[in-house]
């Protein structure tokens, strides 16, 4: 049986065997957008970890509460939900802010404080808005912090936008970089394109990126008018959603008049750019 | 309902409408290890897709065939195994040799014809040995020949083990880098291990790399060797595997004798390393 199903959770050994795990808990990739059917698009070992997990910390207890519900229709949660111990990750939320990468902060009380659970016994799981907690999101300080305590690290298997928009690219899928978001400002953007351009050329590297959803149209301008006509550009919007569609082109393809629907991007679905020049 | 379900297959729509689909189907992480129950680790909508798709590229045809036939065992598949068209890609195959990345090559006729059930209307299926489709393997090129040709490319969710190993680092997961495998030779190695150092310091990037199992050991005592103490490393085995785990800590932390079991990693598992300097 496999340690991603929770009946092995006592098969922890070693000097954390006394504490609880800290459990990666996959989300869907439907955030803001219209649910869709949990055991669909994520394992089951996932759906019955959540079943089970009694102590949670998450990036909005609001979303993980309706998470939870959605995991209940599935797998009968085995507690009350109000029974629940929901605790959110101090702020900013995935998304919501610009995208300065924060140094995990594992001396931080504040997130230590959230493992007192594991400490004591008790699995705790964390959990995003969409895909992978701890990628693309502040998680990553309660994970540095669980391996300086000593509490065990369990990832469950589950989706990753960032590199499922890489699969459909087509571009370089063996050396790859995520660099978060772009400045806003158009100069500062401008030349940002420009630097990972020749970042791609000289490490030989695809470039992943991300925006937040009313401002794709603003990127994908900025993309059309600074990339060099010859950088392949790939769009990846709404994965696995209904609608969800993969375009990959060279920049000058994209410009050209016909490509016109699909350049003209949603404001409100989540999308990922990729760059290999 | 979702497009990652097969009933929504025929919503596709614009210039491709008359083309099949390339679906990019994730196995499970287990190549090489103990089989897993697929329904526990894959989401249904992987299952469902599989057990449809009557024409494959696949990275190994007789791995693809085992796959085939677990996922028979949770959705009967609607043609005989024997029925089924299971072309290979060209080699090389991934984690054999070693990591010069290459530039798709979507003109390649070889790869274009792969695509010719698609271009006469039947859904293709791309799978790998482990994990996603054209991520660390040679996928990639035939998904840009998919772009080329108008086939629309459908990346159905699925895990990754690079991703699972970045979350459960509590590395910085907002800006990295997969730099695929270093250098064989034990100069090159250490030379490369000190220029990740710097790019990670310079980017402010995690940068994520692999080895092929039966050199896990050698490239870790390179990495306790030739990286600075105080850089953070972590390593991720068998991940969603019985008996897997993730440990971060300093180089410093991982030179002691304490850390002996852990640091003496296993030669038949599959591992992710990751750095942070």
């Amino acid at each position: 049986m496999s340690d991603a199903n929770p009946s092995s959770a006592s098969a922890a050994s070693g000097p954390t065997a006394a504490h609880g795990q800290l459990v990666l808990v996959p989300n869907a990739l439907d955030f803001g957008a219209t649910p869709q059917e949990l055991a669909v698009v994520l394992p089951l070992a996932v759906l019955q970890w959540a079943a089970r997990l009694q102590h949670w910390v998450v990036e909005d207890a609001k979303s993980a509460r309706a998470f939870l519900k959605r995991v209940h229709e599935v797998v009968p949660l085995q507690a009350q939900l109000q029974a629940l111990s929901i605790v959110e990750l101090p702020r900013p939320t995935k998304g919501r802010t610009a995208p300065v990468a924060p140094r995990a902060q594992a001396a931080d009380p504040e997130i230590a404080r959230l493992l007192s659970p594991a400490l004591a016994g008790h699995d705790v799981g964390l959990l995003s808005e969409a895909g992978l907690p701890a990628v693309a999101d502040p998680g990553a300080a309660i994970v540095a912090a669980a391996h300086e305590l000593g509490v065990r690290v369990l990832p469950l298997p589950g989706p990753s936008s960032l590199l499922l928009a890489l699969a459909a690219s087509g571009l370089d899928g063996q050396s790859f970089a995520f660099v978060g978001y772009l400045p806003q400002e158009p100069a500062a953007r401008c030349e940002r394109i420009r630097e990972l351009e020749g970042l791609s050329r000289r490490l030989r590297q695809t470039q992943i990126f991300i925006e937040t959803p009313y401002r794709n149209a603003a990127l994908m301008g900025a993309l059309l008018d600074c990339a060099a006509p010859a950088t392949r550009l790939s769009v990846s919007v709404a994965l696995t959603l209904p609608g969800g569609w993969s375009r990959t082109a060279t920049v000058a393809e994209w410009r050209r008049p016909s490509a016109g629907p699909r350049a003209d991007l949603p404001d409100r679905l989540p999308a990922v750019f990729l760059l290999q020049a």
